[in-house]
This record gives structure tokens, C-alpha cells and sequence, in this order.
């Protein structure tokens, strides 16, 4: 079956040294190391003792990076045979696209021509690559890497466009990014998910799940996403005081959040019991919610409220939305973003509205708010469902069906283990059935 | 059998929900952000150039983070079937304990009727965790969610008493809290463990163990714990070449407690082998030891005497006390909290009353010093007997003796692999017997 | 057989601690606090404004020591029987390695006769103890604790040696250590591996492999390294800008090098699919190349052509250098260190050449920088083989061919798994058929 062509031999080593070399020339004729002779873009604010030291953002950065290389990468190890596509193509996407990042953000803030790299700017570059991640997630064992890596440009190109509109031009507020990340991410994802929709998996696959220690590995992922949180939420805020209630207000959601999530997991669930996808996801919600509104004077029991919010809408997400997004919209949202991401993203933009409509922001317009929240979502729709479309196209490598959410149809796979447990749990070896 | 309802589906929710709401009141009406404008307590000295920036210590507090998040979590991680409890019990009290604690530490330091949160006081608010995970150790496998919920409270209650106590009334030093988080949250939980002795696990229980993996698991708490220990240490000594003496002591004291912990492991153990719990925990003992007198002048060669001893102790104990106290005091003490925290955390007072003797910290009080750890033993004992009084009460949901060290009874577990494993190692399925 | 007397009760202990008390004497006699009142070695610049702030370098220095411990430890963990030995011994090494180290790198810079002990020079502790954990990588699975421990004393002392000459002497470049640290650390390794070949594992042994989950540990330790290179590159370089310029190059090396790793990878291996192999390991290879060249000014376009090309080299080392060494050389490279340390490690040592003839690097000697790799490489040769023979005497309790790879020779293991996947895998169970 031409369509299902899985070997990746020729088709995935040609894009990615392809596309790795048209950026290295890229990168030698627009970017250049920031000298701190001039600066483009979001001067900091003058009230701090920071003169230059170009260096002081590098630990916010460092826990950003961990964030999406280990947060994002173990997040998604929670599938039983798809470890190795989950740590491995989140390195492989989130190293290309922080490259691809640092050149179409930088596209719209060229100094003299040139694109100057700070620690400010791999901070955004690592972001942009939030965006892939989250969307990953949406399709996690169901795409090639071929196809990922098309989702990758495309994804961060038009990322790059709607931050532009949305900060530069709206002048809207989204320090820890609700909007332009988690919500645009989220529904990106899932317009691909829509398009890629496979109804042979509509009632599931056996490798669609879980196993004891899958799930631990998992929370790896959840726990350093939980914990350096506030750095994301602040790491591009004002220094000093900005950036102090931009962490204490994503520190306080997250830790309400984790009640309300474990609560009502418990409350949902078959005899009470807690559901590990809900603590791995659900807990994380109070830092996208908390995000738009993360350096405005919300206050503690503002920052609180939204994170109780936000655990108990992702919870009961993941228990009553993903079945019917599934079964009635053909959204097979692997991860569950739009629990994690999408719902709380949204979430967080319109706390942003309200909090701006309050007054909680010097400068703010609830208006531009409004706009900056539409505009994700809308390039996020719409993107999505044009990706989703050039993903499709059959010559990219995907799986089929069967051979969905399993790690051996484009890793080696260690042989004896899985043989043990292959024939213990199936009683055959089915496996790469579809290689030609 | 009422005593052992165990289905959370109504008590849990209505616990976790009634204890964040009544927490968000209490923010609201006490919590507001640092401004900078005064400062209640330990005000740093003037010899830095550091004035006022507000995040300076945000690269500590994040260490501490992943102590207890990742450190304490995955340590807990060893036992076979118990790995969702350790990590995510360990974040759900983490996560309620931090805001108790703000509210109980900060009680004592009001400046105009309020509670300004600043990176200092999420610092002291993660201790307090500390104090909660340390006791979670000794219970571990043989307590409800519920019932760690309410010593969560109580801990962390009485522990603001002692610390404000400790630091502000006497005047004792305890920078690495030695005393006030390490010898007090190890005592209390063995006091709740004494109280909540179970005769029916006198003799094992077979999930008490640990698996391959489950081992590989725990050492990714060993490790982070052991690497950022300089940080849990010098987070909140006075800037400067003060807090440079802590990290260096710290430092010297772990690196030569692992040579000490190893040593003896290979002296008691059969054939000169290396045990696993000893490498996981020992290792860590000379951080708990020069606590107290991390900040103090002892210099490098006494600090790493310290270590050196507390690795032989703590090895020591789990050897040859720990089966001791379970057989003929009563106290089952799952993690050997006494040989890494209690005895380790007692050396350390020790170590301190005699080095402020000595002079080595300007304006000590070695009498002061004996107090302070005196108190801090005090009101372990006291509190964690009271606390596990009130946890014995039968509706709490805790499990009965055959399905401790089970996260079956309140996790849905993946069922798969579960069976695999099960089946193999027993013969029959016969968890979950207890549930209604 | 008195010449594989594994059992390690007296001889383990009585080393480690000898070592250990030695270590304490020594420390007492030599090593005092840093006091900042004289900076004997590597002064900073005066271009910042950083003035006096002993802290100023510790969240770098949490990033290498992360590296060290974890990374390096986890990364090990790919074997499927050697996880306990691989984080384990790596913790023991490294924390006996950064006290000599301290002793041996300090001993050049007395400050009136004492070593004065900073950030900067535990930073240099911890960087000392990678040559030994790289070479403990090109032995892994074949060597006793007890020859480790003998190899961590002579390598560290011959590499504070190699590195006084290198940037004392000659003043050579190396912020990143390509040379001093990988190029010395595996050709030291592979020297030592050398003389310790074992005929009887020519063809292989079952336990020389992965299981699934260990290459997942394994991914823990890769990620931890790969995001926290630029801090290895840039600890030492001198603040300010030219420390920027050193996280940039690394960052963008490390992110080429994914992409050729992964291409190069697909196209070598059986149907086009990706290995763990190499995954784990050369996706590291660009942060190893452009060490030396990290502070220099060569742009982000070569630091990513360099990277892009050590990704290459190291996939094809892993794939067709490998075998060779192992069936014609009689060098048995676990981890592959050769292609991860070594040929990278040259690369980077030959760009330095190149960089600093090209003026890339304001004061820097093309011949001397020729002159450094020079001495890198034969410091490591001789003194891995000097090494190599003192390990290879008969009483330090060695592992027998058939005993490799196996925690269970130096470990408690735990019993039940074990035998579960032993006797599911090979349908006996004859480990343990060495021990006395």
C-alpha cells in the first residue's frame, strides 16, 4: 500500500538535513549574537538596578528549556509502546523548531538587518516551540515524523505572524501566553486532529493506554511542568516587582488548581479512585489559566480563584468532552489538549479581559484583549486545518491503523522485552505488520 | 466493615474542596503581594550590593522546589505498587501544605494586617512542605489521602509554632533547619506511626519491596534531592560570602557522606553488597547533619567530618535500628524517615549547639541552640501523637492492613500490565478485596 | 578463583574509607572558604559591573552539577541489568572525584598556602569528575567500584596535570573543555578499556543491551545534558557578553546536531528507522564540538555547522566505527564514548585551531591551541594505560566475563522481578555463579 510507505529511509533523512541546512544559511545571513548595542524590541522597564547584564534572565531560561524538553517529553511517555516517539520526536521537533522560531519572530524585529540573539530571544524561541508540542499531543501516535516536521514550520510560521499581530499591534497582554500559546496550540492541533481523523481507531486501539510505569514516567514530565511554571509565566514580564507577582500568581494558581483537580477527579471516577491522566494534565491547568492574567494586580485570591477554576473545567474535561470531541466531532485528541491547553487557555484569555476591564492593568484595553484572544484562536483554526490538509497528503510516511501508538514502526525497538511482553499480553506478535 | 471504607468519592472531594475554599477565603482577606515598601523579618544584611531586586533568590527557590517536588516525590517512588501515592499524594499535600504554610508562617510577621508574599516566603512556605513529606515517609502505604490531608494542617501548624519559636524567641540559629524541619518532621511521624500501629503488618507485607524499576525511580529523587541540598541549605542565609559558607558546607558534607554510606553498606550487607535503600537515603544524611550549622565557620574540614558521620549512622540505622523499632517499639516506619531525617536531623542540632560553643557564629547561644532542638523534639512528639489520635478516628477511609502499599485502593491502575505482573508473581488477583 | 574474588566486604569498605579520612586530613590541612579578599587565578573582567557577588556563578553551577549527576548517571542507565551501577557508582565516583579534584586543581593556585574554595572552583570540581565519567562510560558493566575508585584518583590527578598546562602554560582556549574534558576523558577511557580487553565478550554478552524502560532512563540523562550544555560551555567564560556568546553557540550547535544525529540515524539503520542508540548519545555530539570554540566569535552560523557535522561523525562512529574498534582494536566502548566524547572532543580541539587562526578569539594562538589537543590526547593515552595496568591487578575484585554487565555481582537486588524477567528471558537463572 503506497500510502502507508513507513520507511522512513530516504523520505525523512532528506527533509530534516534539508530543512536543517536551508536554516543554517538562514542563520548566516540574518543572525547575529546581540552586542546590547541596541534594543528592538520590549525594552525593559527602567525602574530596576539590572543595567546590562545580559545574563540575567539565563536561570528563567533554563527552567523554560526544561519545561519543553523534559516537561513536554515525559508528559507524553504515558503511552504503554510510545515512549520513545514521545521524548525523542519532542526533542527532535522542539530542536527544529526553536531554530525556526528564532528566525520568523525575529523576522518582525530586525535590527539593522539583522536578527540579534539574547537570552530574551532563545526565551521566545522556546516558546514558539510550545505551540508544536502542545499540538503534538492532539496527534501523539497517530503522524510520521515527516509529517511533524511539516507541522513544525508551518505551525511556528503562523505562530510568528498572530504574536506579532497580537502583541506588537493589538498591544494586547499575554505574559504567560494563554492565548497566543496554549489556546492557539491547542486548537491547532486539534483542526489537524479533525483533518487527520482516522475512524479505524474509533473504538480505540490496544496500545491507546497506559501501563504502571509509563504513567511514571509521565509524571516526570508533570511534575517539572508544574514546577517551573512560574518561570514561563514570568520569564518575559518586567523585572522586579512585575515579575514577582507574575510568579506568585502562577505559584498560588497552580497550588489551588492541584486541590480542585484531585478533588473532583475523585468525585467523577469509578469508586472514588483518582485517575493518573487527570493528575497528570488537570493539575497543570491553573498555570495555562493564570497566564494572560499572570503580571496584572489580580491579587492572591484572584490568581487562586482562576486555578480552581481551571482544575475543575480540565478535570471534567478529560471525563465528559473528549469522549463526545471524539465520538460525535471526530476530534481524536490523543493527550487531551483542549483539556489542558485549549479550555484553560481560553479560560485565561477571558480572565484577561475581565481583569483588564477592571483596571488590574496599567495601559490595558479589554478590547485588544478580545481581539488578541479571537485572533488565536481564529490563525489557530484556521491554520490547523490547512496543516492538517498538507499533512494528509500520502506520501509523508503515516501509520496505519494498526500500527498507531507504537514506537517499532520508526524506532528500533529492544527485541527481547517486548517480545516477553508482546506474548504475554497478546498472546501473538503482530507488530510491523505494515513494513514493507 | 465501616471502619474500612475506603471509597473516597464523597469524603475526599468534600475534604480537598471545603480545605482549598476556606484557604482562597483566608488568602483573600490576609494575602497580598511584597511591594517592597517594608520588611518584617529577617531583613538581609547591608554588606551586599544586592539592594532590593525581588527575584534574586528565584534560582534558590527554585532548587528547593525540586526537592520537594521531585526529590521528596520520587524518593518515595522505591516501593513496587506504591509509585502513584509517592509522587502524586506527595504533590497534593506539597501543593495545600505550601499555602497553609504561608498563611501559618506569615501570621507571625504581619506588616499593616496583611501577609506579603515575596520569594523569601514561598522559600519558608515550601520548608514547611518539607516537614509533612518527611512524616508522609514514615505513614507511607498505610494512610488515607484524608487522613494525610489532616496532618498536612496540623503539621504544618504546629511547626510555624516551633519555627517562630525556635527563630524568633530564642534566637537559635538553624539555617538548614536541622532541628525545626528534619529531626521535627521525622519525630512526628513517628509519633502518628507509633499511634497508627498495625499489628497485622508485623510480619511484611509483600508489596513492601521494591521492584528493579521502582529502585531506578527513587534515585531520581536521591539525586535531585542530593544536588540541590546546597541550595535548601543556603536559600535563606544571609547574602553573600554567609551564603557561600552554606553551599560549600553543604557541598563538602554530601560528597563525603557518600563515601561513608557506601563504605558501611558493603560492610553490613551480605557478601559485601551495596543496598539500594541505604544509596537511596544515607547518601543524603550529611546534608540533614550540617544543617544547622551549614552558615557557621566550622570550615570544610568540619563539615565533612559531619558528613562522614552521618553517613555511618544513617546506614547503621536502617541496618540494624530500624527492624528494632518495628519489632519492639511499635513504630513502622516505612521510608526510615529516623535514619535519614531523625537521627541525622538530631546530629546536626548537636553539631550546632557545639560549634556556636565553639564560637564559630557570631552572637550564638549554645544554650539557646539546646532549646531549639529540645522544642523541636518537644513538639514533634506531642504534635504527631495528638495528629495520629485524630487520624486513628475509623471514617478517615484508611486502607486495611492487606491492601497497604497498594495504590490500587485509590488509583485506578492500569489493568494490563497489572494483571501481567500480578499473576506472575502471586498466582491469583486479589487486590482491591477491601472495596465495597 | 581468587583472581575474581568479587565479594567486596573488606576491600570496598577499607578503600573508600581510607580514601575518605585521607581526603578529610587533607582538606583541613589545605582548604578554606573563599573570603574574596584575593583572586589568585582566572580574574574576571572588568567590563561588567558584577562586582563581588561570591553567588553570582551557583545557578550555573547547579546546571553542571545536574549534568554531572544526573546526566551523566541516568544516561548510563540503558542497560537493561546495570541501572543500580550506572546512576549508583556514577554518584560515588563523582562525589569522591569533586573532593580530589578540588585538592588536585586547587594545589596550583595556592593563595597563601591554602585553597581557597568558591562557586568557580567547585564549577571546576564538578567539570574535573566528567573525565572520569566519561571514561567510566567506556568501561561500563566491566570493572569493580574498587578499580573505579583507583581510575577516579589517577585520572583526576593526571587531567589537573594536563589542564594546568593546557591554560596555565600554553594558555590555550578551551571554555568548554572539548579537549581537557572529552577528548582526554574518552581517550583515557578507551586506553583503559584497552588493557582491560576481555576476550570473552568478543561476541557479545545478553545483558550488553536495552530493555524498553531503560532507554528511557536513558533519555532523562541525555535531555538533562543536552539542555544544560551551554551552562558547561559558558560557567567559565568571562561574564557578560562573551558568556552570551558562549550559551548561544552551544544552544544552536546542540540543535543542528539533533537534526543530523536524527537523519543520519534513519539512513544508516535497517529500514530508515531511528535507534536509541544514537538518539542518546550523538544528539550530545554538538555541545562537545563546539567547546573549545563556545567564547570565540564565529557566529551562529559556525557553531551550527559545527554541530551539524558532529552529529554526523558521532552517528557513524556509533554505527561503523564501534564494531571495528571492539573485533580489530580489542577496545570494548560500552557507551560509546569514542563516538560521543572522543571523535567529537578532536573536532572541537581542531575548530579551536582553525576559530583562533581565523581570529575569531582575541589573543588566541593557533599553535598552542594545536599544542593543547596534542597533550589532551597523550596525558590521556599514557595515563589511561598506566591506569589501565594498575586496574588490571588481580585483587580488586573484578567481575568474571559471564558476571558483566550485572548489578547483582556488586548489588542487592531485589529478588521477585528478577527472577519474573529472568527466568521469562532465559529460562534460568545463573546469575550470581561467581560469587564466593
Amino acid at each position: 500500500m503506497p500510502a502507508y510507505a513507513t520507511n522512513m529511509r530516504m523520505k525523512f533523512p532528506i527533509v530534516a538535513l534539508t530543512l536543517e541546512i536551508i536554516t543554517i544559511i538562514l542563520f548566516g545571513v540574518f543572525v547575529v549574537y546581540d552586542d546590547g548595542k541596541s534594543h528592538g524590541h520590549k525594552p525593559h522597564s527602567n525602574e530596576t538596578h539590572h543595567d546590562e547584564n545580559p545574563m540575567d534572565l539565563y536561570p528563567m531560561f533554563q527552567d523554560v528549556h526544561v519545561m519543553i524538553f523534559i516537561g513536554f517529553g515525559f508528559l507524553m511517555t504515558f503511552l504503554k509502546r510510545y515512549g520513545f516517539s514521545s521524548v525523542g520526536i519532542n526533542l527532535l521537533l522542539a530542536a527544529f523548531g526553536l531554530q525556526w522560531g528564532l528566525l520568523t519572530q525575529g523576522i518582525w524585529h530586525l535590527d539593522d538587518g539583522k536578527i540579534k540573539v539574547s537570552i530574551f530571544k532563545i526565551i521566545n524561541a522556546d516558546f514558539s516551540t510550545a505551540t508544536v508540542l502542545i499540538s503534538f499531543g492532539a496527534v501523539l501516535g497517530k503522524t510520521s515524523p515527516v509529517q511533524l516536521l511539516i507541522m513544525t514550520i508551518l505551525e511556528i510560521t503562523i505562530f510568528s505572524i498572530n504574536e506579532h499581530l497580537v502583541a506588537t499591534v493589538l498591544e494586547a497582554n499575554d505574559v504567560g501566553a494563554s492565548m497566543i500559546i496554549h489556546a492557539y496550540g491547542a486548537y491547532f492541533g486539534l483542526a489537524v486532529a479533525r483533518v487527520l481523523y482516522r475512524p479505524g481507531l474509533r473504538n480505540g486501539h490496544e496500545n491507546d493506554g497506559s501501563v504502571y510505569h509509563s504513567d511514571l514516567f509521565a509524571m516526570i514530565g508533570t511534575v517539572f511542568l508544574w514546577m517551573f511554571w512560574p518561570s514561563f509565566n514570568s520569564a518575559i514580564a518586567d523585572p522586579g516587582f512585575t515579575q514577582l507577582t507574575a510568579v506568585i500568581n502562577t505559584y498560588l494558581s497552580l497550588a489551588a488548581c492541584v486541590l480542585s483537580a484531585y478533588a473532583i477527579s475523585s468525585l467523577v471516577e469509578h469508586k472514588g479512585k483518582l485517575d493518573m491522566v487527570h493528575i497528570q494534565n488537570a493539575t497543570l491547568a491553573g498555570g495555562v489559566a493564570v497566564g494572560t492574567c499572570a503580571d496584572m494586580n489580580i491579587g492572591p485570591f484572584g490568581a487562586m480563584l482562576i486555578g480552581l477554576v481551571a482544575g475543575i473545567i480540565s478535570t471534567l474535561g478529560f471525563k465528559y468532552l473528549t469522549p463526545i470531541l471524539a465520538s460525535n466531532l471526530g476530534i481524536q485528541d490523543t493527550c487531551g489538549v483542549h483539556n489542558l491547553h485549549g479550555m484553560p487557555g481560553i479560560l485565561g484569555g477571558l480572565a484577561g479581559i475581565v481583569a483588564v476591564a477592571l483596571g488590574k492593568k496599567e495601559g490595558g484595553n479589554a478590547a485588544m484583549q478580545a481581539a488578541a484572544l479571537a485572533s488565536s484562536l481564529g490563525f489557530a483554526l484556521v491554520g490547523g486545518a490547512i496543516t492538517g490538509l498538507i499533512m494528509k497528503l500520502p506520501f509523508w510516511g503515516q501509520p496505519p491503523d494498526q500500527n498507531c501508538f507504537d514506537d517499532s514502526i520508526y524506532w528500533e525497538v529492544p527485541e527481547e522485552e517486548e517480545e516477553n511482553e508482546e506474548s504475554l499480553a497478546h498472546g501473538d506478535h503482530s507488530k510491523n505488520k505494515a513494513e514493507v
